[in-house]
């Protein structure tokens, strides 16, 4: 019951979140801690899940990639969805990161670091057709070494799914120039003057 | 259709999951990146997220907090049934994660090092009854921290949900102590000779 009424919300709903609940804190920097990178809307995650499921539907997808941790949430409601597994890539190794590691590098903007990001190889295979997902697109550094990790492996990326794009800095044109396949759900003109627009 | 077949899936199936996918790595340390913290089975996420709703569904939880990264998945599908939002505490902090944090130690035995756990301030307020979620239950060290950070807010603790509890460890014992309401889904009582018995 409550399930079904979540199919009703569109991506507007999206875009209202943001418009109502995010702040912007430079033109460059868009802050939405209230409902998707530190307290998350469960609802919303579910709806955003749909969404990307729905889009990729006719791409054949068997597993999702996505990034800790703020990318996890969306993911794992896009893999309920499409009923395939979901792997995050690791910021940090843990002790129990055993094995052979895929690794690329990811420069952070927002934290001013260069990150190595890491996925046990065994969870990635020739056969492999993958969707990457990611909570935002900025300068698309992240999506890039997630699909480099993916290319390592010799899987094939089927697309890359974004929640928020800032579509004024350089990521989504990269991505395409290079010839992969993204959806954003939201597509963010600009933030001059502390306005949101989207494209 | 998919959600409703998911309904019969019990806590058996987390066992199974445990004893067919889990790897033992010594006495102490379980390796469970198949489903749970590498790689995550959104399926059995929500058959999880299920139980502890189910589990905690006299307590007027209207909160639930959880640690990255591991905690995510199972703490936003049981934010998915409780209809109620999802914090996670931040292990580092952002460029973005600006304004007034609470702040907890907490020591990693797996990484072997102390973390310092944040959430924002205004997430947490006197009137919340909030519900910790996290992955593994070994020495408490993580769920002491998220209830410190709860309390340091004025709000309360009203349960911990744990996914796979070491029973062999403190952690259990400790939390009850201090008169803590726990729930763990898979409760391990050994892993010598690495044979995985329950409780």
């Amino acid at each position: 019951m409550y399930l079904e009424c979540t199919r009703g919300v569109k991506m507007e709903k999206l875009k209202e979140k943001i418009i109502q609940e995010g702040t912007v804190l430079s033109e460059n920097v868009l802050k939405v801690d209230r409902f998707l990178n530190h307290q998350i809307d469960p609802n919303l995650m579910l709806a955003i899940g749909e969404e990307f499921a729905e889009r990729f539907k006719e791409f054949n997808i068997n597993k999702i990639l996505t990034l800790e941790s703020s990318g996890i949430a969306p993911a794992v409601m896009t893999g309920l969805q499409m009923k395939v597994p979901v792997i995050f890539a690791r910021k940090r190794k843990s002790l129990t990161m055993v094995g052979n590691l895929l690794t690329a590098k990811v420069f952070s903007f927002t934290k001013q670091e260069e990150n190595e990001i890491s996925v046990a190889d065994k969870f990635l295979a020739k056969e492999d057709n993958v969707l990457i997902i990611d909570d935002f697109l900025a300068n698309g550094q992240a999506a890039l070494a997630l699909a480099n990790i993916v290319e390592q492996a010799g899987a094939s990326v089927a697309g890359i799914g974004i929640v928020i794009e800032k579509s004024f800095q350089e990521g989504s044109k990269l991505l395409k120039e290079k010839g992969y396949h993204v959806e954003s759900l939201a597509r963010i003109q600009s933030m001059e003057n502390g306005v949101i627009s989207f494209l």
